[in-house]
């Protein structure tokens, strides 16, 4: 631009302090630690949404989409929207008024898909469970083959719980009564393997502040071929327009024609942060979660506390540490906050003042922060 | 953070070159030129979106949009998601499945709305008009009293074709049958007077990379003391759960209660946007913008060109220009990107190869730009 005069003479502000966001530890279950690199992409001009520049910004972040997801065949592509919007994106298109929607209901992300899908106006059938448990193969298989329902729903990693529910068993029944199935890998992707073709997902979203250590504000998804095929053979338009897929996809993959205008920066900063996963390498990085989870589990337990869920359903990288009898969880979560400036969260809905919710994630997954963790926490529980 | 130790000592990319965006002159309809100042609080550290730092920054953003949409006891929030999810969150909200929504159908906006409310079971009415005319207040009322709708909406300033439509007329005539409206201000937020309070607008929504000049990614919006009574009166839920605005406003203004995790960085960007148009003073920014137009103007017929809109009815900040006679406007527009790095926009719809749309606004609405922008335009004419 070349000069911009009438606004660089205007006074400064007065009534509204410089922007100077404290200095934050984000140990919370989202959103997570961001790479310098990412601010820095945030930062690059942007450039108009239908530029051939951008149109190639999208196509890098689709691929590089891929191997996070762990699909080679699917079709991957970003809501403008946060992971609530990939989640009713997901419900939207996939689950018709009136069409049999059968979800996994073991915390409140399964509540949250069962609310849309009910605005949405499915037939809901749901497998309830208490907040944290996981499904069995056989218990999976059965509820499947008796509701032969329309679409499946389940939350691979519950962030309200800590709980990991793998999605073989489902995906393999929903697919022998011809359902499509929904994941919700909103705090999976990039932290913990998702495999999303070797499962069977057919419909995946996420979000970008858990596993991608981006800001948030955009939620990536994965979808089958099966799926692509449904969407497009789909006559109803979803009851969204601006979660319809099969225009974002057109937008997004195919001819490129104008949809919406899509957060040009926040695209710029997604493929930076899949570009510092890639470098690293998608195992090596579940590899380092995996290390740094074992750490906190030993250092936890070491200070005579527990984890919520048992051993092999937990989230490497998001724990659920049970509140010890007679301390106020929100009293440390404040002292944390307003000490040392560590993010962790509490439980709620059934889980309220019983769990801390401490993410380990992204940038914060190494050996020295789980420590630093750790001392900081056992201080503020005393 | 401590170390990141694990991503520091990863190798370089090779496959994806670093993000490098094209310096580009963004003269088209949206997004608009960003001040660096904005690009600098993008970059900032993120905190979570429940910390007291980043509600203090939605209120913040709450209290700045006030004076640019021109309301004193409106209520204003922020959607995540763009300038169309704040199209679809009027009318998810505002329009119940049934009712009555009468839609003035003068361009591309106002045929979204169209196609939006037909997804969320609304029975429409259009007043048709060819695309670039405009409504006179005696049609507004006609077709307002002839049809007693529950809603109304109509597009402030329409960017496919460059018309301003006043709103008062609609708005008075929409009140006396106890309608409400909807205006769409995606164009004019920041660049021309809303006026919200006093053109009696009950719900608008608009976007942040036009006349605010701030990156795409969220959308402003204000509602009326009438429109936040009707909405609290509802009693079905909007069949979108992600732009319920109930539950939204109870996160960003009431209890803070979580409902989604909002693009922090974003936020950022936008009370930095605001701030920028604060130290200007919006009524400031305005006039510049009209001071630019009119000059852009005299040098569009200098060059024997016309516009498009009659004079009384253009937006000062979005100019649409007739294609001369014999020239292929697309070689235009790609000459422009190609060359100078200057963006503009074509028609679309009916007014495909007939018009290019410029845009002058925020950074760019400067008299140096405008000369700048005329001596490119007038070579690549040529």
């Amino acid at each position: 631009m070349r000069t911009m005069s009438a606004i660089d003479q205007a006074p400064a502000a007065i009534q509204f302090p410089t922007l100077a966001p404290p200095r934050r530890y984000l140990f919370g279950p989202g959103p997570s630690m961001v790479h310098p690199h990412v601010y820095e992409a945030l930062s690059k001009p942007i450039v108009g949404h239908l530029d051939p520049y951008f149109i190639q910004v999208m196509g890098d972040v689709q691929q590089l989409l891929k191997p996070a997801f762990g699909t080679s065949d699917g079709a991957t592509l970003v809501i403008s929207g946060t992971g609530s919007a990939g989640m009713e994106a997901a419900v939207t298109n996939f689950v018709e008024p009136g069409a049999k929607f059968a979800v996994f209901a073991n915390g409140y992300f399964s509540d949250r898909l069962t609310e849309m899908a009910k605005r949405n106006g499915a037939n809901i059938v749901r497998f309830e469970k208490p907040w944290g448990e996981t499904y069995t193969d056989d218990e999976a298989k059965d509820f499947i083959q008796r509701e032969r329902p329309k679409a499946v729903a389940y939350v691979h990693a519950e962030t309200s719980t800590g709980a990991l529910q793998p999605g073989h068993a489902i995906c393999a029944a929903a697919h022998e009564v011809g359902a499509l199935v929904i994941a919700d890998c909103v705090t999976s992707l990039g932290g913990v393997p998702v495999e999303f073709d070797r499962t069977g997902i057919d419909i995946a979203y996420s979000c970008t502040q858990k596993g991608l250590s981006c800001p948030p504000g955009l939620s990536p998804m994965a979808m089958s071929p099966r799926a692509m095929e449904w969407l497009r053979a789909r006559t109803t338009p979803s009851r969204s327009w601006y979660l319809d897929l099969k225009l974002i996809h057109d937008y997004s993959t195919v001819s490129h024609r104008y949809h919406h205008t899509a957060p040009i920066s926040m695209f710029y900063a997604l493929r930076e942060a899949l570009l510092v996963i890639a470098d690293e390498g998608i195992e090596n990085r579940w590899e380092r979660h995996r290390r740094c989870h074992k750490s906190f589990v030993k250092g936890i337990e070491a200070m005579g506390l527990s984890l919520f869920v048992p051993e092999p359903h937990r989230i490497a990288t998001l724990n659920t540490v049970r509140v010890p009898d007679g301390i106020d969880e929100a009293k440390v979560r404040k002292h944390l906050l307003d000490g040392p400036g560590i993010e962790i969260a509490g439980g709620f809905g059934p889980l309220a003042g019983k769990i801390f919710r401490i993410g380990v994630m992204g940038p914060l997954a190494t050996e020295d922060n789980v420590q630093f963790f750790l001392t900081e926490f056992k201080k503020a529980l005393h």
